[in-house]
């Protein structure tokens, strides 16, 4: 009695039909959102935010930027690199910031409205390593980087791609080309752009056209592709981060301006005061796009944690992450923009504290209502590793969660008196008519949690879930087919990207 | 720089004393419930639920019930001892049911006042097996009962003692002297008693009383004990439940109602059809409850999840657990009493399965505002068997949950303006005087997380969390003194105990 699969209908012709369709694409967050704050809290700490940047200020690298923030008024210190930033700039930049924004997609179903009230979610980003339990722990390579995006695409609560694992074997100066090569070749949801330079990023920008046909007027209708803009904590924007913000914004593409705060190292110890700094240059860099180009799409990013006060060493999942994360989602709300959260573990490996840490993350992100919760499923180390069975584990965690926000039935037929009635006290349902109308699609079916008992799972081989899970992402890859929105992209970027390499492609930007 | 354990400071003198006391001992829900149904659909399930006992009835085995049910004006048929109860029965419970329970304790300062707002955790409870990594899966026997005991005992985190491991080494009609002589001996925290009839509960009450010297009027100030009562789903109450509700509420103790309904199986499919059931289950058991003793200490109950519809085992951590847990929190806010619910597992091991359900358990409970959350910690296999390296593992997840909920400093000494003065851009703010102030106890320490890095983590072995557990309880075991109150215990009960022992015990009453 197969109900359905945890993942989407796969593309291969002989797959059945689930008979219960996974609405995961598009979903709201159903829940009210939290607060550890009070409402003075909150306004407490964007005052003094706005206090920082106005009296302290915030350095920032890159000569253009500085110049553009002189000519809107900001005081700017050329020896120094010091740009003061008056609440009135911040004030007009988060008035043109828009409220909505249309996430453009290879496949029309899986566009996004990037808004306040929106859940997404995006795999673990950026990770320099894979690990797996057939091959261990090895650097990432194109190779690792297409087999994560391939499990990405195949699971439909995957919202939005992500530099999952990092292609090292690729020079940097042409590795923009195999990161987009591969999206677009290997799956058909929102792309993601590393901002590592004004060439890189235009590039990246010019290919996405030429692989979708796209002529300027429809790059511009949506954001085709995002990037996440990382400040320097405390109070710095190095060079490729402020080109990024620029460049995304002038060609109306999403930036998510996400300091990386953590409490005790690169931010205050205190919750309140990681947040006041996260706050700061969240909005020096909101502000940095807006001037750029008024009405750009930007977003709020809050990814705080704490450190480990012994070792120094970044912890994920604690209570002090998912403090500062609804905190940074009731300042997302006090200046009425979309937001970005994360959740992640500092766990080495696929066990108990990594899925618990995850959970704790996603949760927090929930609870704040987190437009889009990055690093949702396979990171681990702290981002150093992106796990294959841990990607498989957390994917479970994230349709769980989706499937607790879709409503809950509460008309008549659901309450079910007929059922009541038909069952004598100490009798079961399961032959009523009411349950053989719903069995089928009545509950979730796992994608790796083993439900059966304990006899029958020690006659399955006794499997940790973790154990389960290698099969699971081996069978997924061995389903994988390409998108229908793939074909014919690398023969449309094949000689650009060859042109462009010939000419020595695109060093990343230092600084 | 060790800031703190995570569990309490123990008693063994050459332990040193943490920086950081560990405040679990008494703690409330910060966030606001959430919900899953409108306003009108909690009332519509509360109306059918009363519907149900108005003229549907439930079947009550016990005759001393129904004629406690007849006297009040329900309308009793002996022959199919199904009995109707009228809303106003109901209404009238619910009026006489208290707000508020006192729960006394050996020690005082673990008190708890059960009722809404209040936040507390049990362990996983009601195991027929224990396992752990050392011995491998075994019946529970007065040996492990013990030594869960002990681990319960060492966690603030745990406040309420639970039949966790079934010591069925010891005969059915002698284990409720060796149950009550264990949790007094080993604990000091509010007891469990398993309502298995009359004698058995009596003499539970007697040996309370015996063991700690109280009178029959302290006794009677608060509850010493509280037993959980468990429905025969659907709408039938068993001969020992509805003894154990007399006798408790007579006796002035605290019985939580808590029908189990699995949607699917002893339940209509639905979340609204499982919740119509368990509401209208658990408003007979109170209703019982309050005709014996009008204001005797009652508590509303949910233990609602769903059957896998392949193998028709209970599934526990799922979508529709976590709806059918804040659902089921919407309704005791309806009818205004405390309520209990729970988390749980149903894999086999501790693994990434476990951990997940669990945390899906205790977020969903947390998010209903639960008064208590029963099976919080240990609990495999949907409970036939309490896992110590989940117990541990389960324990680090409740810590962090309590961590959440303490409050957030919001004070313009923790906004940290002086500290964002003193760093750079680019710097860091280890050693601002903000952080020096603070660093000693602004985290949470891991009672078994690893934060290391990767290789940091190798050298020391490669454990996973799991692993690491089985270090950590045994040191909490090694570590382990008996509380204060336990002392003379033991000698208080001996005659009692001989002299009942030689007179035949007490046998469980069946049916």
């Amino acid at each position: 009695m197969s109900i359905r699969t945890g993942r989407r209908a796969r593309h291969s012709p002989d797959t059945k039909t689930p008979l219960r369709s996974a609405a995961y694409q598009q979903l709201r967050h159903p829940f009210a959102p939290q607060q550890v704050f009070s409402e003075d809290g909150v306004a407490n700490i964007h005052a003094m935010a706005l206090r920082a940047l106005a009296e302290l200020g915030i350095k920032i690298l890159l000569p253009e930027a500085r110049q553009i923030f002189a000519k809107a008024g900001a005081l700017v210190d050329e020896d120094t690199q010091m740009v003061r930033i008056g609440a009135d700039l911040v004030s007009e930049a988060l008035r043109t910031s828009p409220r909505s924004i249309r996430m453009r997609a290879a496949n029309p179903a899986r566009e996004q409205m990037f808004e306040p009230g929106a859940m997404m979610f995006s795999p673990g980003s950026g990770c320099p390593n894979t690990i797996d339990a057939l091959r261990g722990r090895r650097p990432g390579n194109l190779e690792s980087y297409q087999e994560t995006l391939k499990l990405v695409q195949s699971f439909d609560i995957i919202h939005i791609l992500g530099p999952s694992a990092e292609p090292q074997d690729i020079a940097p100066h042409l590795r923009h080309y195999d990161l987009m090569r591969s999206q677009m070749c290997l799956s058909d949801k929102p792309l993601f752009i590393y901002a590592r330079g004004r060439a890189q990023v235009s590039e990246s920008l010019e290919m996405i056209a030429l692989a979708h046909g796209l002529d300027e007027a429809e790059m511009r209708n949506g954001s085709w592709a995002y990037s996440v803009i990382n400040t320097n904590s405390p109070r710095q924007i190095d060079i490729p981060m402020a080109m990024g913000i620029i460049d995304m914004a002038r060609a109306g593409q999403l930036s998510i301006m996400t300091p990386f705060c953590l409490a005790g190292a690169m931010a205050p110890i205190t919750i309140s005061g990681a947040l006041v700094l996260q706050h700061a240059e969240a909005l020096a860099a909101i502000t940095l796009a807006q001037l750029a180009a008024p009405g750009a799409p930007v977003a709020y990013g809050g990814f705080a944690s704490n450190v480990d006060m012994k070792s120094g060493s970044p912890a994920f999942g604690t209570p002090a992450h998912m403090k500062l994360t609804i905190g940074s989602g009731q300042l997302a709300r006090y200046i009425g923009l979309p937001w970005r959260s994360a959740a992640g573990a500092a766990s080495n490996t696929a066990d108990m504290q990594a899925a618990g840490e995850n959970h704790m993350g996603l949760w927090a992100a929930m609870q704040a209502n987190a437009t889009l919760t990055i690093h949702s499923a396979g990171w681990l180390e702290g981002g150093l590793s992106f796990g294959y069975e841990k990607f498989i584990n957390d994917v479970e965690g994230l349709q769980q969660l989706a499937e607790m926000c879709s409503p809950v039935p509460e008309d008549t037929e659901s309450l079910g008196w007929d059922a009541l009635q038909d069952v004598d006290p100490g009798g079961h349902f399961f032959a009523t008519q009411h349950t053989m109308d719903r069995y089928r699609d009545a509950f979730y079916e796992p994608l790796v949690a083993d439900l059966s008992n304990h006899g029958a799972w020690i006659d399955a081989g006794s499997k940790t879930s973790t154990q389960r899970a290698t099969d699971v992402w081996q069978q997924v890859l061995q389903d994988y087919v390409p998108p229908a929105s793939a074909k014919g992209v690398a023969d449309r970027l094949a000689d650009y990207i060859e042109t462009r390499t010939k000419a020595g492609g695109a060093p990343p930007t230092d600084g």
